[in-house]
């Protein structure tokens, strides 16, 4: 079931998925805090290798984006792991402007659900950093 | 293309994907490195909530499956969180035993992508926390 040379090995082999893609957890280099998951696809993950932008692919617009390139809060690559069976990457980023969240927010994880009940309700952990109408044209 | 209620309001709606499934990105409460990526259905959220122990569904096993259950490395909830369009949540957790990767490592990103190379070796950043063949069977 594992496979040991991806796991062992020092060479990059992604694992990409029926889709051509790989996920991305995109943690904030300051506060930690995770800010957003994305895909990449294997032009996006060669991208950010090398500019150390991130670059993703959009599932639902079935293209490669830059990150910020319309609202120009780009994310600049602090540091990048892969996992263990080479399907998840791991960006540590500087977030420029004022979010990662196409909803204004900071972290696209701003609301928290309580634990230990049934359908409590969620409750807001992050205001909003920027006005997403000024930013985004849709 | 974006949905108002969804991404606004209180109510705890996942939206699971074809496979009934929504990713759950995992990170230490006491590092805040990023642990592990998995999946959770419907079943395994629910138990997540109710109990504040990570439950997952295995996409190779197709089965619910509690964290730590062999190994006896199970996590222990701190915070959930949810992301704009609910198709991913955020736990983070205090891991026990040692570690969250079946390699034995304490996180599945223990290898860095160096950055502003083609086709760089990775860099391995961090050792075995436990053996893992005395802790897993296969």
């Amino acid at each position: 079931m594992h496979n040991h040379d991806l796991e062992e090995g020092t060479a990059l082999r992604p694992t990409f998925d029926a889709n051509g893609l790989v996920t991305a957890v995109v943690t904030d280099s300051v506060s930690s805090d995770v800010l957003m998951l994305a895909h990449m696809n294997a032009e996006a993950l060669k991208r950010t290798i090398e500019t150390g932008e991130a670059w993703y692919f959009s599932r639902s617009r079935q293209k490669l984006w830059k990150k910020g390139e319309q609202s120009g809060h780009v994310q600049r690559v602090v540091e990048l792991r892969i996992d263990c069976d080479q399907d998840a990457v791991w960006l540590k980023v500087e977030q420029h402007g004022g979010g990662a969240c196409h909803t204004g927010r900071r972290s696209c994880f701003y609301r928290r659900v309580p634990l230990g009940t049934g359908g409590a309700k969620l409750e807001f952990v992050e205001g909003r950093a920027f006005d997403p109408n000024t930013v985004y044209d849709t």
